[in-house]
């Protein structure tokens, strides 16, 4: 048992239990990682090897296990580490153990299908008494949880709260950058798996690596456009949850969005089913159809959406792609 | 024999044949590629393949090939496809065959050794009656030649001469964006070199793709900060030439100058040797010195050029990094 400030992550997944090792390792605070099945968290303490999720990476022995929503009531921060689609739930059922001065940072990527909201407005509208933030950026739980060096961002309603949560996260192999747009770096986190699904497309169907590098610069400029109409930065979409993320997404057969992309281009057809499984697929349909109504251009995130959709075939899309008139960058 | 305007590329290299096939291809311009090897040249005409540079890939029967500088008296563009560091030179060489109104286009990406100018400034100085525009991007010769999808920049004086270049040089499978900002696409080209050699060192120690996207990211952020010192914009450092450019070289094992961080990050040392022949070997410390001129902050491209120097160790570099004060993206 270490001092300094207490922290629970709940969700016992490979994202959440890196970023409780992680943040354990450090010895700064008091860390616990909050599951739900009591027979898994019983087992991480004994064993200190999550097999299911971070297979051969040892656990540190600072880092405590638990079961019960109990141990939040002396947390300082809380980490929201389930999956976005889980996150309305979860607000509901750990809120009313939430110390009155928590702070409450949410670490998943998505928005929320049944409301179109940002986690941060989810957990804001469940909890409006405690400060909501979030973290994001490129970080493979794997890569953080062996250590390896990993740089992401930590969003807050202000600055000042923001550095003050990324300090206290932050360790030697963990670096988090500090911003005040959650908006610019949720919607960078959520969107680069739309445009990691085109360059997946680029990749299946061989069409070569300057094509894929044009992608994502073309989708970046995409994306920013998006944010600055919804009210985020450009710098949030040019940074680490934006851009790094981007490149991470698009560039790794770890991404499950490019995999899902690259069988969608050599296929050349779609597969539902298997769209339903990857976050971008449906975050297309969502922010297609939201940049329609605020009017902005979003070449490819149309085309990906019309693609999984069955209203495009492949060759088509990119031949309407290399066609639109010459522009500005 | 096309009609449309009549365009010479200089330089018989992998870049400067695939820029003449592609614009060749479309047959809207006649097209000339001007080698100085006169035995080469005539091998291309009769054999239609440049085995040296691109081998297996089919050269368009409309290109025509020639050794003799006469043939720029009817250019109305004229592509400078040279290295960089041949510009010069070839400025003085082919200057007085020029058409007065000709409009020149360098193509190549770094700065000039010994003048620390971009390449737009070199021919400026030498050829003071012509507007000189620059093509910049993330295209590799053979993806360029080969006619798979490719997205470029254009850079101009002003924004119209741009857009009516960017169109004649354009086609179904190569896009140019236009653009009025010479410095920032030029500059993006020079120093994503010096990234890509971070990113080497980086794949190369193993580091894992998290922090590889965290460097491109971070590194981006560096090259803004000094194309606007310079007086570039940012949205050239994000656009085509510098962020697509970056994703290309960081990413893609044809780039020489990841395959040299890569053997430095492996080996833990250098050969300063082998980085004489690498581009962003030599831009490091030009930019780092320019940096530290303009008191402007680039502890990657610092860490770069000091390693290649011997100055600084790779392990000690990256604890330098990672354990800088946290702060604001």
């Amino acid at each position: 048992m270490t001092g300094g400030p207490q922290i629970v992550v709940i969700g016992a997944g490979a994202f959440g239990t890196a970023l409780a090792a992680v943040t354990a390792l450090e010895g700064r605070a008091t860390v616990t990682l909050l599951g739900r099945d009591p027979a898994l968290m019983a087992d991480l303490r004994t064993d200190r090897f999550h097999d299911a999720a971070l297979p051969g990476i040892p656990l540190p022995d600072a880092l405590n296990f638990s079961h019960e929503p109990e141990v939040l009531a002396k947390a300082d921060i809380v980490l929201f580490a389930m999956p976005s689609q889980a996150h309305a739930d979860a607000a509901i059922t750990y809120g009313p153990y939430l110390k009155a001065d928590a702070r409450v940072v949410t670490c998943a990527k998505g928005i929320d299908r049944a409301t179109s909201h940002l986690l941060t407005e989810v957990l804001g509208e469940a909890l409006p008494q405690h400060p909501i933030a979030v973290l994001s950026g490129p970080g493979f739980a794997a890569d953080i949880a062996k250590g390896l060096p990993t740089a992401m961002v930590l969003a807050a309603g202000d600055l000042v709260e923001a550095e003050k949560l990324a300090r206290t996260l932050s360790g030697p192999t963990f670096r988090l950058y500090a911003s005040d747009d959650r908006i610019g770096v949720q919607l960078g986190g959520a969107l680069k798996n739309v445009l990691a699904i085109a360059c997946g497309i680029v990749e299946g169907m061989g069409l070569g690596e300057s094509a894929r590098a044009a992608l994502i610069a073309r989708g970046l400029a995409e994306l920013s456009r998006f944010v600055e109409a919804r009210g985020g930065t450009a710098s949030a979409v040019r940074g680490l949850s934006g851009l790094g993320d981007l490149v991470l997404t698009a560039t790794s057969h770890q991404s499950r969005n490019l995999r899902f992309g690259i069988a969608l281009g050599r296929q050349g057809v779609t597969d539902p089913s298997s769209g339903a499984l990857v976050e971008g697929a449906f975050t297309a349909a969502v922010a297609a159809r939201l940049a329609e109504g605020l009017s902005i251009d979003m070449p490819i995130t149309e085309a990906v959406a019309a693609i999984i959709d069955g209203r495009l075939d492949i060759r088509s899309a990119i031949d309407q792609l290399m066609r639109r008139p010459i522009t500005t960058e």
